[in-house]
Formats: structure tokens, sequence, C-alpha cells
């Protein structure tokens, strides 16, 4: 040990690689911490799932991106708890770490709400494994489809119900559209795959909460026209095998489905409740731990709580959402924070988030977008979403492939990623969910 | 049914994926059955498992390949059984399919002589799972050494070897040292990545027998210079949890390592075990179907088998090897040999191998060919190389990334995928095969 101060980061997301990022020529010792050894490219993880990327072409190895920073050390371990009076992170497998400064960044995962259950019918999209085997899912879904007599059945197969009209929810519908009508067009003998269904169902009064009224709209519209129905205002009752009930202004109703992604809401990380409990942190019902004007948890200056897991508030009071952008301004700013309080200057002023804006992508050449106050939708907005992507994940590794990429799918509508993988379990559990083929 | 003679394939690898498209424009209905919905490039599933590209770069969705072709109807199913009596295929969810014309193409699988135990240790690569299996060995050994203290175990970590000097076991050597040597050389804090030692181990009198001595030699050569080890003339004896022993003229000896890799010897798929049992088909030792001079199994004009499966005599009465070409041109042989029995035509004369020579890769630039009678090694070598396995690729899907790839690659060593991804179990056991982590 040098001798200088040790700061530990839990998570290499958009925040806590940010911060790792802006330490780059500080006087201290960054240790990150994570239980994956990649950064990963959440927006574009439903690509993954719907057949266009592959993983590894929207993750970074976290070595690899910190690999010149000879200040930081990258270690793969998953944090089990932290003591904040100690100034300890331990991990899983026993080992400690003291700390002078922590930054945690251990993000959110998705909630049912208390119904656990349903998870494994309505598996949700954050991690590449939740990709692939989504991607299984959708994929099988269209093959089994091919294979079944029954016209009910057949029509199960063929219907993909997605729980949640967020960007996420919008995102997966228009891709799932696009591999029904394009992609799959001539693939197959016995159905057609443009008679699939795609339903996005969301408890809120309209899609796209957080983009104005008109462009949420436009989205829904563009939607329809790949043949998504969008059904806001319905509350899931209930998630099984073979579909879900839900409520709607016309009272319950019933869809069966074979194929449901829950694009819902999110809670923080186990490591967060862990966190909150040694703090006695206050949270809000999400779990997220609120912090003060500089990012810290009352009573813990060197505790820095940032990205999903933090509830922390704007200049206007109301807590800054959970995307990557909020993310990464929070990363810097800690590690900014840090190297003030260590050189014993002023301390920074309080946080303030600048919103860049909000984008969705609805499919090829189409998206919504408001940036700088402006409303932008078609053709125009995808260019400025594939810009604003590109940008950021060219500073990693997967430049000219993922552009590549983009440009020859965009053409020729092939998804050459749509791979059914997995293990026997996987491939015993479809046919377990079929009632007969041929 | 339209009435035409039904041509059933089972398996879509290089033989049953020819076989397919030769029968393109052929008055016939074919049924191209898999397991998978996907071809996939074996030759290039070491550069999965060891990170330089993805799965989807490698694979190609069987439907997409074959989605013009409107005679052909491409089916996701594993087949269980065989009726030659009744000329029946049956698949395991109990669907049925009768056939005028059987091509069976359904491979190989790795063979572990009868040690099936050693596979837990040392896994085989045969599959995507396989590949993304082994990977996240690889790289988390590394991971593993980088928190380890205890010099030995750490040792046994940065420890690979590799059983099986041909070339699958020489490709994936020579990718290990280039991740050691180049890819990782600035990764780490606490280990030199390129202390790493790599060990091929086979009981061959000498490494790469398919290919002349002297090519074999250079191919050596260039290992050691990239730091890999070749015992060749050693057998093992036993592969356990920690490592593996083996006999040489020196007597016994132990290597400790966490990771080995099975590149071994192959056996006939199950369903190659049953065809033979139901046709009393003649096999050898690792139960490849003894076919006559048109590829058929005595007694039953209208089964071909071909590929890995079978056990096909060259002009020179040597069994002709398991590899891709062989494959391809049988598959092409059985269906042109089908659209003239069905025409009443002459049958064709015996199927007569082309061999356009052998290849292997040691490393960036580096790679050892047998083509037309000349031998070339080094730079050429894999121009060569490169130029004839995009030839192939270029066919399907992934033409530009796999080039665009490759390309990039070569200027920066990096590895866009070398991600660790899985389930808990497998974190799980890996950390269980660790005794202490700081």
């Amino acid at each position: 040990m040098s001798g200088q101060a040790r700061v530990v980061i839990i998570g290499g997301g958009f925040g806590g690689l940010s911060a790792a990022r802006a330490l780059k020529s500080a006087p201290v010792d960054v240790t990150l911490l994570d239980r994956r050894n990649y950064h990963l490219f959440q927006p574009l993880l439903y690509q993954v799932a719907t057949g266009s990327l592959s993983p590894g072409e929207i993750a970074a190895p976290l070595r690899g991106v910190l690999s010149r920073q000879k200040n930081t050390r990258v270690l793969l371990g998953e944090v089990q708890d932290i003591d904040p009076v100690s100034k300890r992170v331990l991990l899983a497998d026993g080992a400690n770490f003291e700390y002078d400064f922590l930054i945690v960044a251990s993000g959110s995962q998705s909630s049912y709400y208390g119904h656990d259950s349903w998870r494994k019918h309505a598996p949700s999209l954050k991690s590449v494994e939740d990709a692939t085997s989504i991607r299984n899912r959708i994929f099988s879904a269209f093959e089994m489809a091919e294979r079944i007599f029954d016209p009910a059945e057949r029509r199960s197969w063929l219907t993909f119900v997605i729980v949640g009209a967020g960007a996420t929810g919008v995102e997966l519908a228009g891709a799932i559209a696009e591999i029904a009508r394009q992609t799959l067009r001539h693939d197959f003998r016995s159905i057609h795959p443009e008679e699939a269904q795609i339903i996005v169902i969301d408890e809120a009064p309209r899609a796209l909460p957080p983009f104005p009224e008109d462009l949420a709209q436009k989205a829904v519209d563009a939607l329809a026209k790949l043949g998504v129905q969008i059904k806001t205002g319905h509350i899931v009752n209930e998630i099984d095998e073979s579909g879900l009930t839900f409520q709607g202004q016309d009272g319950m109703d019933r869809l069966d489905a074979k194929t449901i992604i829950w694009a819902g809401g999110v809670t923080v990380s186990a490591l967060g409740k862990t966190l909150a409990q040694r703090t006695q942190g206050e949270t809000d019902k999400s779990g997220r731990i609120k912090v003060g004007p500089q990012l810290n948890i009352a009573g813990y200056p060197e505790i820095y709580v940032i990205g999903d897991l933090a509830l922390s508030l704007g200049t206007d009071g109301k807590p800054l959402p959970g995307v990557a952008q909020v993310a990464m301004q929070e990363g810097t700013y800690a590690a900014h924070s840090i190297v003030r309080k260590i050189q014993g200057r002023k301390e920074l002023k309080r946080f303030k988030y600048f919103d860049k804006g909000n984008l969705a992508v609805i499919g090829r050449w189409a998206a919504i977008a408001d940036v700088f106050g402006m409303h932008l939708s078609g053709r125009m907005a995808w260019l400025v979403w594939v810009f604003i992507h590109l940008m950021y994940i060219v500073q990693f590794q997967s430049r000219v492939v993922v552009f590549i990429h983009w440009a020859f799918q965009d053409l020729t509508f092939s998804r050459g990623a749509r791979l059914i993988t997995g293990n026997a379990e996987s491939e015993e559990e479809m046919s377990s969910r079929s009632r007969g083929a041929r």
C-alpha cells in the first residue's frame, strides 16, 4: 500500500465505471469490485434479447477498459456486506477491503412487487443471461408454433406479452414485431410469423411516461403500424405458465400467451438493502437510499451512493430517474468530491443533474427523442439515437463492429445472433410447456 | 403432401446442410431436423472459447439459410429413433416423420474413452455452450489467480492443460498463449498473465498427425515461441479437480492445473449408435457406421450416412477423416444420388473425396497449410486460412462482421467477447474450487 487514500467502488455499471475513470489521475488507490468481469451497455440489452446483437458486442471487459489506469485494480467478487464503522467491504468469499472512501453503485434489479412466482413465467431483462434466455424463448416460440396442430395452442405460442410500457417494454415490442414481420417472414412453412400478436400491458394511463405526451403518442402510433397493441390502464392480476389475467376498465380479461416478458418495476440490489440497514439510511418504497446534496448518506461523508441505488433529488425537489445519464454524472461528481476532500479544498457545490434528454427506439429508422427541448420522431430521432449510443460505445471496444452490424442489419432485417442456446433442462422445460407437437 | 419423394435429413451441420442445399431445385420434399436452430461453423469454435468471436458470429440460423428454398422445411427437434422397416424417424417429443430417403448426418460427440468422470474437470469443445463455458473457465482462472496469495495455488490457476495435440488442441493452445501474453498483458496488478503455463499433452508420437512432418514441426516451433509446451508421447492416467497425472518415458508425472480442456477423441452421436443397431450396420471402434461406395448402409439403399457418423473409405482404402470438407462433399453426393434414383437414371459412380488440404492456425499471422501439395507456414498460410474460412462464412450471414472483427483484433489483440457469463451455480462451483482468496 502506498499510503494513498483508498477508494473502493462497488459496481462497474455506468455509475461505478464513470467514478473510476474520473479518478484516473487522482492521488488515490482505487479498487473496483464487480460480480461481473464486464461493463454492460444495458440500453442495448433488448437487442441481444431479440437476436440483433451478441452479448460480446454490448459488453466491455472492465479490465480492458481500466487496463492503463495504473492506480486502479479491478477485482471480480460479490460484495456481501459493508461495515461503515470499521470502514470495510466484505466479499462473499470471506475477503475484505478497507476503504477511506466508498462509492456504492450496485444498481437495481427487477421487482415483481411481491409476486415472485411470476418471475419464472415472465422473465425480466437485466443481465446478459436474462437476454439470452429471453432470446431463446422468443425464437423457440416460433419453432414450437410451427410444429403445433391445435389452433388455440399455436396461437398462444404466437402471442407475446410485455408487461411494462416504459422504454424497455416499447423497444422490446418493436423488435419482436420486426422479427415476426420481417426477419422470419420467409422462414416457416406452417405458420405465418406475421400473425404473431404482440401486446404491451401497463397500469399507467399512458405509455412512455418520461416522454412528453405528443412524442409518446407518436411512438404508440408507430408501434400500432407494426402491429403492436398497447393496453394502458390495465393491471396484471396473475401470471401463470399459460398466460396472464388482467383488469381493465371493462373488467377482468385473460390472454393465453407462452411468452411473457417482464419490463415492469425495479428495486435496489440486495446489497443496497444491507447498506441501508447498516447506515440506518432513509429509503423510498423501491429501496433507494436517500442521499444528501453531495450524494452521501446522512452521517457518512465518506460513503457515496450513486446511480439506481440512490434516491437523489433534482434541483426541482423531485427524485432523479434511474437512468444511465444520472448514474454517470453522479459517478464523476463523487470522484471529484473525493479528490477535493483529500486535497483539503473547499467542498463541491451540490450535485446538479444536467438532463440531455430521453430517447426510445421503436424499430428500423423509427425512434422518438426529447433532446434539448426538441421533440423529434421518426428517422431523425433514430439517427440521434444511433449517434448518441455509438458515441458512448466507441469509448470501449466494440466500436466498428456494432456500427457495421447495425448498418448491415438495417439493410437486410437479418438477425445473425438469433441462436437458441442453453442446457438440456431448458429444452425439456420448453417441451413440457407444450401439450403436443407434430 | 405433394406426392413428391420425401427426403428427411437429420442434422444441420456441414454434411446435412450441404445435402439440403444441393436438393434446392430437386423435385422432392425436404425436411431438415436438428436439435439446434443454427448451423455452427465448428472450425472457429475455439475462437469463441477464447473470447475472440461471439457465438452469433460463427452460427447461421438454419431457417435463414434455407429460407428461400421452398421445397425445404426446417424443424427443431431431437431425433430419438429411426425405424428402417416402416421408414420412419421418431422424435423425442413423440412426433414422427415418414421418409422415402433418409440422410443421417448427426455427427460426433467428444469421447473420454470410458473415463466419463473426466468430463467434469476437462470439458470438451463441441457446442456453443461448451465454448462459452470454456471461455468462462479460462478468463475466470486469471481472475482467481489475481486474488490468490498462496503461490502454489496461484500457479495452478495459471496453468492451462490441453489434452490432444490435433488441430483443435493446437489452436486452443495458441489462442490461450496470446490471451496471456498480449490481450491481458496490462490488465492485472498482482499477477503477470504472461507467466501462465500452457501445456498440450498427447499420447501420439507427434503433434498434428494429419499434417506432413515438416509443417507440424513448424507449428510446434511457432507455439514454443509463444510459450506453449507440447508433450507428445504422454498418456493421461487420471484427471481430477486439481490437475492431472500422466505417464511419459520418464515415468509418472503430475501437473496441478485448474483449467484442463479435452481436445481428445470423438465418438458418434447417440443416434448413430441406435441407427447401427436398427440396421445391424457394421461399425468401427469409435462407432462410425460403415457405408458402401454410394454412402448407403448395406441393405438400405434409401439410407445415406454422411459426415462424422460415416465410416467411408477413400480410394486408397483408408477411412476418410472426420472433417468438414468430407462431410460437405458427402452431403452433395447423397443429394445428387437421391435425385438420380428418383429420376430412374443410372446410379452415380462411387463417392470420391477430393482433398483440398489441411489448415491450422497457431496465432496472429501464423498458421500452417498443406494445400494442393504445397507446404505453407507463417503469414502466407494464415492468409490462405483466412481466405478459405471467409469464403465459407460469406455464404451465410456473418460476412462483413467477422471480417471486420478479425482485422480489428489483429491490430489490437483485444478480445471483446471475453465475457464470463453463467448462472449462480457455476460461480459457486468456481469459488468452491478455490481454497481461499484475498
